[in-house]
Order: structure tokens, then C-alpha cells, then sequence
């Protein structure tokens, strides 16, 4: 087959490859990163690249303009190589910002009231001390070993890997007869975790893991199992998201290996943190001897590296909602090999563990009250219940919110805007950067704050449309139509204007009438006005930032006081951590799993009626939003 | 560090190795194979090769001349290169013969009377046709298979392993919802062992096997689960002799490792042995569900690779006696992956699972009457008991009736003199050899039958001395001490004279008068005469060709009338298959284990006495063989 050279400009050294391959798969070859938010649909424009030698065929220009192509632009994951040798050059791609949370979440989570490890934990520390065997008692040492549990823990059988049984002889010896036994309880089944020779204080801990698998962001919690209190939180970005943004792109992507690359993906990013985490708390990884994870379903799947395709093909249907229980040397975790990995259950293809778990821990169904819940991340899902009963739904809002899907979108790093003020009279805009430096472009909370400003204004009317005719340079026509100018290239971090566009306003208003419309059929499921709504939680990382006063503006939020409105962070790693401490309330996360009825939209008739009414600012029926309307009559 | 070339003349390529190499190592490297009958500790000799050019370092020479050492002779395992590059000629060495012995074995094993697969039988085979998933019916794969399994069997939780949950959804999909699966419930746990796509017909076999892993032969039974028929039966030698013939010489080689190599030896073993069945059958061994294992527990800890170490360590405990199921793929075995594997309990180091097999199988324990097992193969094991108690001891014969530790014993292969005669006037020898032959050496029924012959004629005295006084030239001083030559070099295959030593006597003295101590031993210890057995069950393939009237003669078979002893054949690996077949039957052989009653003999004085007592032709105190000094009257 013939083959062709192709030097990126990224100091590493040329390849060849056969004619045919697609330049982002040379790129891997080279150790050329490209990131993908799309996972090579060549939807997203992300991955462009410039040829500066040679050439290469185009599958699609989708997101490239005539100009682009004429400079040589290609989209990496849509080009493929002649017989020509080519140079590439590789403009800078939006650095993923390695940030360690730590700093900006809550500085210690104390461990739940009343929390007794005897009870509740499922791991359980054992100190044995056994007769050594000689010529009259030549028990073997697996059972002389039960014995020894059994007189501790009373009469039951234990489950042991055989890894593990090679060592035990091994150990019983090292430590003269006297060990430490760390067992698993769960189920009905005990299961030795882990033996060390010697005995243990009673007071050292024994650490455990909660992990929340976001589709962005991974977090992990070190906790002690005995004390219940939480020792370390630590996030990292997932590093999928080099893959694809979204869980579609994700699924597209884990099929072309059968995940392989997924599952170390995630898995490394987890380990990474773990590593972190161990060394602040100067213990090994291999202390940890229990992890619960949450997680969306496709998270959970690509983890296991269970196929996830069906999640995404009607009937989207999952290939497993509730995993066994598995163990950590399986999945490549860092942790004791024998540890067990507790997935939670899931509800759904759309509403995963992460809400169950959320569901667990934001309490929702210990109160009367009828609730709201909604976690919006990279996706939309929403609960509406009490204690007596619960319906969820999940909506393809999309990741407009998270910075993808909009020209100068970006994520929630230094350099983003966060906040956004419009002035009335000369349309001349004021605004907070994340990092007090210049702005590089706008995040989600930014975007809403930018949208309601500007449609309070009349920069844009309630279709979402720019209105060309108002007295400000600010609004022109660009290379993708309207555009309101956010900053001007003098101020900008990149020298380039930063700009919102009527099409990335189209995509905001399909996002946030996607969210607006899951509410709507939540409630008119059970027959509720959305009105008498008597709490919105607010979980999500996407949660923690934004401004409920402009998501109501714009028609993100339902219009009810303010005050019922909170902001609980990460309910995901909150609930995993529950779960994790609390045997009683591992069940019930499987009881919340199995009791919330699931409103799949996509067949749901209601759902695009109140879809289409909801693509408007705040919405069609404006007495859905009478202080929005207040506010237009005031303001206008 | 220096390096020398060492030159096999086996054809091999020369290989450079490091001063201090030894020259066994330095043959694996060349690919030459020598055996080590007992594992490279210079004890047997059998290694011995010639170094023809440059000079080797000889840690121990015990087994070789002063006229041998002078020839260049060195033991391979005791040999380490020098700074000098050497030319190593390799003898002859005894050819491990690869015999597939199923025409040696009963042509057809029936199922047991009243077997019937329904209430018997931990495999299940079920067919499911499930409804497939639609929007209004979203439930995920596993939980839709699940209930479609207790819509069959009843309500429970099913345990999957990781690689199959992966599977499952595209089976189900390939199947277009109709897939048969194998499910295992043992012990109160329902496994899903398999899922295949599409519907079985109810009579297709589902097929098991059973295993007997001996120290020399390693046998598989292929057994239809549903028939309860055995369909093949194969045997082949345990991959392990190469690298020493007894148990402890095994150990000492799984200690260089951990126990790697013996594990892979064995595995490639049973491999080798189950394609063979496969393809005999026309199935894939994929299609194998279930492997019920029996051994001594040796065996079975290098098939575990369990450190085995301190099986030889006084005070001689196992790590475990009891294993639990593992899965197939855990194990390396050709089989369906999740093939549980239950190896059978054995009841201390040197009485295993082959023992408490066979006390199953030959129905020891359904019976009044006072029944002796015995089960010489490479080890020697006793049992006592019927159906109200069992004792049991292993006596450490040692493999001299394997041939083994004997001048010119060899396996009970083509060349080896099985039967032999004295003519007591002329001394001369008559004797039969397997295959028909010239001779090469003496198996341990031709040894048996040799020392009992040279006994009754007079050759040796009741101590085991040659009496050089006798008139034939076929007694005379040899190399290693007084000789009697069975066969003159002009008959034997190799041209050499074929002798039997004092030394040889010695060793098969040792080893009959351990096994008749071990009788005594357990006889006592209940407080019953040897005389009043009722039943001598021999199992083992070393029973299978021994000649009892001469084995009593030699004082290695209790004196009682010759109609109480049956021979079994391999009691192990049927009593493996009864509990492959029988979850019944697999309890009962639990049950056993626990009941017997082990007999520690190395912290026993009476064995001590009873040993020296049998240091004898065929024993000090002659009335305990009346029929024996009966013979002496007659023939002396």
C-alpha cells in the first residue's frame, strides 16, 4: 500500500502512513494531541487544521468556510491522506486547564449524624490471633484462618480470590499467627477483602473510596470507613473528554476499540486521583479497600467497558442499570485488589446512578415537600417528587451550557466570563473574568447572564433574534449572520473579537427549552401546576455558578420565589459517599433507583409541544413568568 | 560477567551463558531436554551427561564414580560452567513415553443407576425467549435476562462475571431475544456460566468434565451432564515428571517460580488432554461447563499455584484442603471460561482429594464391612473403615515401585519386565516384557515379582542380602555393591546387563515395609487385627498390574485370602466424576474428608516399630504370613 509522510509542526518526528488515513489518526501516531469535542463526527470544528504543504482530501467542510479550505483548513478527523506527503500545522487547541478542586469545594464534609461503622459499614477490620499448627493440629491454614473469623464474627462462610489465597500462608507466617483481617459484608455474603500480618490499632482507619464519574469532571472522596469523616476530595477533568464532550460522542468513540481506550481513559483519570489523594494523606492506594461509584449510565458502562451503542440507538435501552458488585483488580482500579467496586443503580440510558445517588443524598424523599431536582452537567436530568413518590426524565439539552455548540463558548476556567451586565441605553456590555484576567470567551453561567441581558434590552427579541437596527456598532452582521460583539478584540486575551451569535443563540434556546419542557411534562405527569413546586435543588457542578434570577429570565428556571431555590453542589459524590459509609442507605439508593418512574421524552408528544412553546425568551405564555413579564413592562 | 559457550550435541544451536550457569539451565536455554526425576537436587543421577571438551565445576558428585567423574561425567543439576567454553554430549535418556491409554481403561462407563440431571445435577441448561425492549419498555438487558430466568427457575439473584455481562447484549441481539443459557446453582448460589445465541434442542448434550491430576498420569473423563454418560476417557503423563517423579521433588521445583512453570506443566497437561477428547467428540472444549478435580493435594496446589512449600515442612500443613469453586479462565483451562472448577477436598498434606474421591467411588463408606483401601502410585495412601468411622495415614514409600530410586526401574512402559520367574535350581530368570521386547529395565510389578522370586529361591535372604554364595554367575560383586543380573547385556535392549543391587533391594524394602507399617498403624489404632479386614480395595493405576500372590510374598499385602482384594483401577478420578455428576454425591465426598480421621505417621512410634518390624522377607514376625512360611516349608 503506498505511503505518505506527514510532519506536524509540534516538534515531533514526521510518520509515514498508508494513503487513506485519517490525519487526526496520524496525529495519534505522531503523539500529536487534537482534542475531538465531538468524537470525529466533524461536527464540532474543534479539530481544524491547517495544511501547509501538500494536500489531503476533504470528506466534509461542514464547519469550514471557502476562505478556511482556500488557507489550507481541514478538519483532522475528516481528512485523510494522499499519495502526497503533507505538513500540518496545528493551531493552539483550547488548553484542557488541569485543575485541582480541591480549593473550591466545601473544606470539610463531616461524616452523617449518628454514624456508627459497626452498624452501618459493610467493611469490617478483624484482629486474629490463631494457634500456630504442628504435628497434632495440622489444620490447613485456609480453615485454620475461618476458625479464627468465625469465633470473631460468628458462623459463616467466606468468599476468598485465589490471589488472595496464594498469599494468606504466606502472611499468617510473616506475622506469627497474628493478623489483621479486613471483610466485606454485603448481601449475605462475607468476603475477605485483605490480610496483613500483625494486628492493627483499632483506631487506624480503614480508607474507602466514593467516586462520581462526571462526563466532565471525575471526583473523588477518601474516606474512613471507621470514623465516617471525609480526608480528601479531589476532581480532575475527565480524560475522555479528548474524545468527544458529550456521552454521544463518548459511545461513538469507545465502539471503534470496544472501548479499550474509554475504560483506561477513565480509569487513569480515577487512578491519577486516587494517587493524589493517598500521597496528602501519606497512605498506599492499596489501604483502600472499598469504592462506590456514581456516575451516568454511559459513564458506568464505558468504566466497565460494558458496550454502550444501545444507549444511544432507539429503544436506548442499557445493557446493565444495576452492576454487580466487582473487583478492583478487574477494572484496573489502584486500590486493594480485592476491594470491591459498587457500582449504584441507574434508573435509565439518560438517568444514570449520578441521579439516583443525587436523589439519596439531596433528600428529597425524606420531606413532604413537593421537590424539583435538577442536575444539569454536559446533560439535562430532572426529578419531581416527595416522599411519596417520584418521576424523572432526562432532556438532550446538549452541552451548549458547557461552552460547546457556541463559537466562543468555552468552560468554566480562567478567562471565561461568568457574569455579564448590558447597559440599556448604549448597549455597551460590563463583565466578570474568571481569573481577573482578559477574557477568552464565555461559559454557561455567562451565556445565560448574557442572554438574559441582552433580550432585557432588546439586543435580541423574544424569538432570539438580533436586532440589527439598534444604535451600537456592538451589533453586526458576521461570517455566521447577526452577532452581538462581547468584546472587542483589543480587550480580548486572543486579539479577536469575542462575539455570540444568532446561531449560538438558536442552540442556547434549544438547550434551555429542552430543560424548561422536562419540567413541564414532570409535572403535568402528576397532574401538578409547576408553579406549587415547593423546593428546586440544584445539583451539578454547572449548578454552583450560575444566577437563578437570569436562568429565569431567560426561561432556564421556573418562575417561583427565589428562596426555593439551592445550590448543593455535587450530589452525585455526596450520595456515592452514603452509600459507601452506610449499608442502609446503599439500599436505599437501589430503593430510589427502582421506585422513580422514568418519562422517556423522546416518545412523548407533550414533551415537544411544550419543547417548541419553550424556544422563546422566557417562553410563549408569558404568564409562565409574570416577574419576567413584571420586569419587561418595568424595563422596557 | 564472563561469558562461555556451551555446546549440546543435540542438534541445538550453542548457547553463551554466564560463568555460573548451571548446565541444566544452560540446556531449557538450548532447548535440550533432560530429565529430573528428582528436581535438580543431585539425588538421582538421572541427569548425568558428558562433557567432552572444556571442564564443568561439580558441586556434588554423589551419584558418580570416581571412573565416571574421570570420563567427564557430571550431574547437569550439579554442574556449573566455568570460565571455559565446553562441548556437552547428552545420553540416551529414558524416554517418556506418551501413551494415550484410553484402551487400557473399561470401555464405557454407564451412568450411575437412577441418575437423573433434574434433581442431581448443579448445571442447568434454559431457554429463553424474552421480549424484546420498545420506548415503552426500556428495562435494561441484564435485569430483561434476569427476569426471563426467574420466569424459568424461580426467584433469585444470578452472579455474572464482568466478561460475560460485556457479552450478554450483543447474544441477546444475535439471538433476536432467544438465547439458551447455562446456569450453575451450587451451594445456594446461582452462577450464569454461558449464554448462547438461539435455542438448544432439550437433548443435546451439555457437557462436564472430571479430572485426576496423579503425580504421574493425568486423567479426563468428557461426561455428558444430562446423560450422565462418559463419552471419552483419555490419559496422558503429567507434564511435571521433567521436572522430578515424587511430590517433594515437585515442591522444591514450584519453589524456583512460584510455582509458574509447574502450574503451566499441569494446565498444558489437562489442555492437551481435553483438545484430544474435543476433537475425538466433534465439540469445542468451549462447550465444557463444569470441571469437578480430584488429586492429591500437591497436585492440586500446583494446579492452584498455591505456595506448596510447607506441605514438606514439618509439621506438613496444607494451604488450604478445601478450595473454593474458581472460575476456568482464573485457571488457564481450555474450557468455557466461566467454567466453575471445584476441586475436591482432600483431608491433610499427603492424604488428598484423590483419596477422598476414592473413597467415594469405591463405596468404602456403603458398606459394614471392614474395608482397606489403598492407593499406591507415586505416594502411598491407606485407608480403614466402613460405613460407621474411616482412619487414614500416607506412608512417604517413595517411587521405587514407580522405578524410581532403582538402578534399572523404569514406568511401566514397552522394554519394562512386568512379570518375572526364578528357576530355583539354576537361578536363572524367565520374565515377561510390555510390548513384547527385548527388556529395558524392571517396572514395579517386575520388581515386586523379582524380589519375591529371589526371596523364595533363596537369591536374597529374609534381610534382602544377595548371597554371593549361590552357584550361578548371575550373582556377583557389581559397581555399586552385590548384584544379580535379570537380564545379560546380549538380551537387553540397550547391551547392557540389567541388574537388580543391594542397593535397589534396600529401597524396595523401605518402601513395601512403609506401606505394610502404615496397615498396621491404622489396624491398631481402631484395635482391630490386620487379619480380620474384610475387603482390600486397591485403586491407583500401580494396582492395576500387580500381582497380589507375589505382592504378599514380599510382605507389601497383608496375608489374608486373595479373594478379598479387588483392584479398582482409578478410584480417583471416578469418584471425581460421581461428583461432577451428583451434587449428592458431591456433599458426601465433603462429608468424607471431614470424617476421616488423619494419622500423622512421621510423629508415630508404633509406626516407627512396625517399620523396622517389615524391614523384611516378608517380615520379622512370620506369623503374621502364614501362607508366605508355608511356601518357605514347601519350596525351602
Amino acid at each position: 500500500m503506498a505511503q505518505s509522510t506527514v510532519q506536524f509542526d509540534h516538534g515531533a518526528a514526521a510518520v509515514s502512513v498508508p494513503t487513506g488515513t485519517l490525519l487526526i489518526e496520524a496525529a495519534h501516531q505522531a503523539g500529536v494531541e487534537i482534542g475531538q469535542p465531538c468524537g470525529g463526527q466533524g461536527r464540532c470544528g474543534r479539530c481544524a487544521v491547517q495544511v501547509t504543504s501538500g494536500s489531503v482530501r476533504r470528506r466534509s467542510t461542514l464547519r469550514l468556510s471557502p476562505e478556511d479550505v482556500e488557507a489550507g483548513f481541514a478538519l483532522a478527523c475528516q481528512a485523510v491522506v494522499e499519495a502526497e506527503d503533507v505538513a500540518v500545522f496545528v493551531p493552539p487547541q483550547e488548553e484542557i486547564q488541569r485543575h485541582l478542586t480541591t480549593d473550591r469545594v466545601a473544606a470539610e464534609v463531616q461524616a452523617p449524624t449518628g454514624y456508627a461503622a459497626d452498624t452501618m459499614q459493610t467493611i469490617r477490620r478483624v484482629s486474629l490471633t490463631l494457634t500456630p499448627p504442628s504435628l497434632d493440629d495440622q489444620t490447613d491454614d485456609w480453615s485454620r484462618f475461618q476458625t479464627g473469623l468465625r469465633q470473631q464474627m460468628g458462623a459463616e462462610k467466606v468468599e476468598v480470590s485465589l490471589p488472595l489465597l496464594r498469599r494468606l500462608g504466606g502472611i499468617l507466617r510473616q506475622g506469627n499467627w497474628r493478623v489483621t483481617a479486613i471483610m466485606d459484608r454485603s448481601n449475605g455474603i462475607s468476603r475477605l477483602i485483605d490480610v496483613s500480618p500483625n494486628l492493627t490499632p483499632d483506631t487506624a482507619p480503614v480508607w474507602g473510596i466514593a467516586i462520581d464519574i462526571g462526563t466532565t469532571t471525575v471526583t473523588v472522596w477518601l474516606v474512613d470507613l471507621i470514623s465516617g469523616k471525609v480526608a480528601q476530595q479531589i476532581s480532575e477533568y475527565n480524560n475522555q473528554i479528548a474524545r468527544g464532550e458529550d456521552v454521544i460522542s463518548r459511545i461513538i468513540a469507545s465502539g471503534k476499540d470496544g472501548g479499550d481506550e474509554m475504560q483506561r481513559l477513565v480509569i487513569e483519570t480515577i487512578n491519577e486521583l486516587i494517587d493524589t489523594a493517598c500521597i496528602r494523606q501519606k497512605i498506599l492506594p492499596h489501604a483502600i479497600m472499598k469504592a462506590t461509584v456514581a456516575g451516568n449510565s454511559t459513564m458506568i458502562h464505558l468504566l466497565l467497558r460494558i458496550p454502550a451503542e444501545n444507549i444511544r440507538l432507539e429503544p436506548f435501552v442499557t445493557a446493565v442499570n444495576h452492576p454487580p458488585v466487582f473487583h478492583a483488580h478487574e477494572l484496573g482500579l489502584d486500590v486493594c485488589p480485592d476491594a470491591l467496586v459498587d457500582c449504584l443503580p441507574g434508573v435509565a440510558s439518560y438517568v444514570g446512578a449520578d441521579i439516583s445517588a443525587g436523589v439519596l443524598s439531596s433528600e428529597i424523599t425524606e420531606s413532604d415537600q413537593t421537590t424539583l431536582f435538577i442536575d444539569v452537567g454536559t446533560n439535562g436530568e430532572i426529578v419531581l417528587g416527595s416522599s411519596e413518590w417520584l418521576v424523572t426524565c432526562a432532556c438532550s439539552a446538549g452541552p451548549a451550557f458547557e461552552g460547546a455548540g457556541v463559537l466562543h463558548g468555552m468552560r468554566a476556567n480562567k478567562g471565561a466570563i461568568e457574569e455579564c451586565w448590558i447597559n440599556g441605553a448604549t448597549y455597551e456590555p460590563t463583565y466578570r473574568v474568571i481569573g481577573g484576567t482578559r477574557p477568552r470567551g464565555l461559559c454557561g453561567s455567562g451565556l445565560i447572564a448574557l442572554l438574559a441581558e441582552m433580550f432585557l434590552t432588546g439586543v435580541v427579541d423574544k424569538a432570539g433574534h438580533i436586532n440589527l437596527t439598534i444604535p451600537t456598532s456592538r451589533v453586526r452582521e458576521g461570517e455566521h449572520g447577526p452577532e452581538y460583539v462581547v468584546v472587542c478584540a483589543e480587550d480580548a486575551q486572543d486579539g479577536r473579537d469575542i462575539v455570540i451569535t444568532n446561531v449560538d443563540i438558536d442552540n442556547l434556546l434549544r438547550a434551555k427549552a429542552a430543560i424548561y419542557a422536562g419540567f413541564l411534562v414532570l409535572a403535568e405527569s402528576v397532574g401538578i401546576p409547576l408553579e406549587s413546586v415547593e423546593r428546586v435543588l440544584i445539583g451539578g457542578s454547572f449548578g454552583k455558578y450560575i444566577n437563578v434570577e437570569k436562568a429565569v429570565e431567560i426561561g432556564l428556571l421556573p418562575d417561583i420565589p427565589w428562596d426555593r431555590f439551592s445550590f448543593l453542589g455535587n450530589t452525585s459524590v455526596k450520595g456515592a459517599y452514603l452509600a459507601l459509609l452506610d449499608c442502609h442507605q446503599r439500599d436505599r439508593v437501589k430503593e430510589i433507583a427502582a421506585r422513580m418512574t422514568y418519562i422517556e421524552l423522546s416518545s412523548d408528544n407533550t414533551f415537544y409541544e411544550a419543547f417548541m412553546s419553550a424556544l422563546f425568551l422566557p417562553h410563549t405564555d408569558l404568564s409562565r413568568f409574570p416577574s419576567v413579564e413584571a420586569m419587561m413592562v418595568t424595563g422596557g
